[in-house]
């Protein structure tokens, strides 16, 4: 008898933060997959007897391939147990999600995916920050700043990204930012433009700095920290001192 | 002495989606504003003696002006009571978060913002399709359809929208988008491009619906429903049938 896999988002770190059904399929799970940014506080709502299998990716480290966690997925789904796959943030988003549902397809292996709060909508609530505003920025977008080389994306669309009336989340973007502002500056959005560098969202570390996309620039260009973090900028709320 | 607000948000309908700390923020009120579109079972977790105030607004009937339910927050606020103000989706996602919180700080109120699981995030994952795709979408971006005059807003930037790599989400974009769409067209995205009209997320209502955008437009031009809908468009992932 095939078994079951939950795709759980866990939130951006914060336990409270997952949802209701997160929980349950947690506290229900035989065994739980999940990567370095979502263990944790987060695996204590697994019960004491699932199996829990790390399977994240970790700076410095060599990283197991997709389709080696894709396989490890389905293996133990095709044991027969109810499996969770912890996924940070909301899994749709840059969660890498389509592998692994292709691998549990041509498995012939059920699966749900439960939605999560992803960490862009954590920092704007810490900041005290809307991401939409009614007249300014009814556009909110988020990209990712390093495809699978790690760099930025080669075919950003830079209209879309240089335009002063969106709010732009960028995820995984510390390395590869200046490079990007440099873009933005050419491509006609100013220099003073607000700009929030997000680290730690919703865990005990958590940092919120405000910049603009020029003086983020500067600073991430010498700056090494490996801290999870996201990048804001744009029409910005002012936030929370 | 000063009540507080908590802004709550309570995801897309299911009340199971609600994170562990909304759950603990109603139960705690004293006061719960809510809008029609969050309502009902969600509210089953405030305590039998909360005071529940809806100030929403609904299709066919007079609305409360905005800065009506501002003051009516400002004013339980003073009465000193724990006050949850409830925001469907994420509060941060075209809640119009701002006007309360400016009128909050004004009144000197302090306030916390719990962020929640968006509708996109919902919808996509209800169809087994993530937002982001590693090689085909790496943006995404979500709009409103509708501005305080119920049009689409008039500077939208069509570079941004018409870009067949990104996976866009209009928000109360059902009675504007047969317009959007013929821009679309007009501004080069292909009439056969992917789209998908998710209705009453995550309510025992819910609808999903494979489209293009070209048929999408054809069919909401002669429809009239008005139940809470998305509107997806791009490189989508193929959807669960």
């Amino acid at each position: 008898m095939s078994g079951f896999v939950s795709f759980v988002s866990s939130g951006p770190g914060d336990p409270d933060l997952l949802t209701v059904k997160a929980v349950d399929r947690l506290q229900k799970a035989e065994a739980v997959l999940f990567d370095d940014l979502s263990a944790g506080p987060i695996l204590e709502h697994a019960g004491p007897d699932a199996d829990l299998i790390g399977v994240g990716k970790r700076a410095g480290r060599a990283s197991p391939k997709q389709h080696h966690v894709s396989q490890v997925l389905v293996d133990h789904a095709k044991a027969g147990l109810r499996v969770v796959r912890l996924k940070s943030g909301d899994s749709g988003m840059f969660g890498r999600l389509e592998e692994e549902i292709t691998a549990l397809k041509a498995a012939g292996i059920a699966f749900e995916i439960i939605p999560g709060v992803t960490s862009a909508s954590a920092a704007a609530a810490a900041a005290g920050m809307p991401l939409t505003r009614r007249l300014t920025a009814r556009r909110v977008q988020f990209i990712t700043g390093a495809d699978v080389t790690g760099d930025l994306p080669a075919d950003v669309n830079m209209a879309a990204l240089a335009d002063p009336a969106a709010t732009t989340v960028v995820y995984m973007g510390k390395r590869t930012f200046t490079g990007l502002a440099a873009r933005l500056i050419e491509h006609g959005l100013p220099g003073d433009t607000p700009a929030m560098l997000a680290e730690a969202v919703s865990t005990p570390a958590e940092k919120l700095t405000r910049y603009t996309i020029a003086s983020l620039a500067k600073h991430l260009e010498t700056t090494s920290s490996t801290t999870p973090a996201l990048i804001f900028y744009g029409p910005l709320a002012e936030l929370e001192e």
